[in-house]
């Protein structure tokens, strides 16, 4: 057990120095000897963990959909919002997952597969947006999943323009005029009327879900 | 006059070598001796025309304003639709304006102010967006400054998401369904109803804007 945890804890040190890495030299550029120096760990404990650079790419890139979720909404459409916004307040506060989000948007990443994580991220919406459907949430002519990639799509870009512009301080404002520009094309209106769209969701989401996660660590321990 | 096309010329061809080495190793690690390399000129000349690595990069950035323009339309929203459409058509097909997207949406390149294309892209939409408003084609809610911004945005994520997922093959199907998803906030119903919002807008707007190009440049000469 207790090398179970120091396999964990090493894993989690070597896609920390690499998300450092990839973040200050691009993934083209970074190289295995930057990482392994950064991580301060020996060759054959990363070569143990991950296979190649390619790997410790898609170790960083899979780190954004993990850890944290959001609470169960009965509305599945806010559900969605609160996805999006705790995203955003992550990509603000959260070192791995802002790494990870550069790598997705790294054009310049030739032979790195950064499909994984928009791939992943329209599926969850995908399946919540079908849930919405179910319970009646949705305008009639909503296709789930050109809907999800649109969600998507558009969330990638408005962080990347917040970040040019002005380093993220206005992401907030920003995901809250894009979750109000896009709904009123998806959602029937006596839902739209009942949704919390405003820019501090995000942070409450994120105190609650870490909450949520607590109580569930307990539970297991216990 | 022969002189003055000849430097029109060699700038025109350092910028492409610019482009084609940020597009290859990225700002961070590009250099401007490659970019000699790939240009085939002297130093002199390239140092005549720019200062700096950061002007190379802001060259190639500029050129994705320039040149082509979507034709005026009666209906303003139209015209926004289009210049979207038609920047996803020239993303499709010309190098130097898909160079430009990469080095904006370059979240690794370290001291290089990418915020220039995303400004000037929303100056723009937000005085098209005025003109519709003046003419009462938009909801009564609209900002224009703030659905520019998410315009600009969120199309420069769908892009993204398109190179990413299938090297930009269904561009013209995201962008269709991002204006889909958008206007149904932005404009009235009776707008709405008359806009082309179909796939192959994009190419037949570059077409058209080509044609008037052509005639400007005739009408200049004679």
């Amino acid at each position: 057990m207790a090398e179970q945890v120091r396999a964990i804890r090493t894993r989690q040190a070597i896609l920390s120095a690499a998300a450092k890495v990839f973040e200050e030299h691009g993934y083209q550029a970074a190289t295995i000897s930057q990482i392994l120096t950064e991580a301060g760990v020996t060759k054959g404990a990363l070569y143990f963990h991950f296979q190649s650079k390619d790997d410790l790419a898609q170790g960083v890139l899979g780190e954004q959909d993990q850890r944290i979720l959001v609470p169960e909404r009965a509305t599945k459409v806010q559900e969605i919002v609160d996805m999006v916004m705790l995203h955003a307040y992550r990509l603000q506060t959260d070192p791995m997952v802002r790494a990870g989000v550069r790598l997705t948007m790294d054009q310049l990443a030739q032979g790195l597969d950064r499909s994984g994580p928009f791939v992943r991220w329209a599926e969850v919406v995908t399946v919540t947006l079908r849930k919405a459907q179910e319970q009646g949430e949705l305008l009639p002519h909503v296709v789930p999943e050109e809907t999800a990639d649109v969600i998507v799509g558009t969330f990638a870009g408005i962080q990347s323009m917040s970040q040019a512009v002005c380093d993220y301080r206005d992401l907030a404002a920003r995901t809250s005029a894009l979750v109000r520009h896009l709904l009123p094309s998806i959602a029937v209106s006596s839902v739209l009327a009942s949704l919390d769209l405003a820019e501090p969701r995000g942070a409450a989401v994120y105190a609650e879900a870490l909450k949520a996660a607590d109580a569930l660590e307990l539970a297991a321990a216990g």
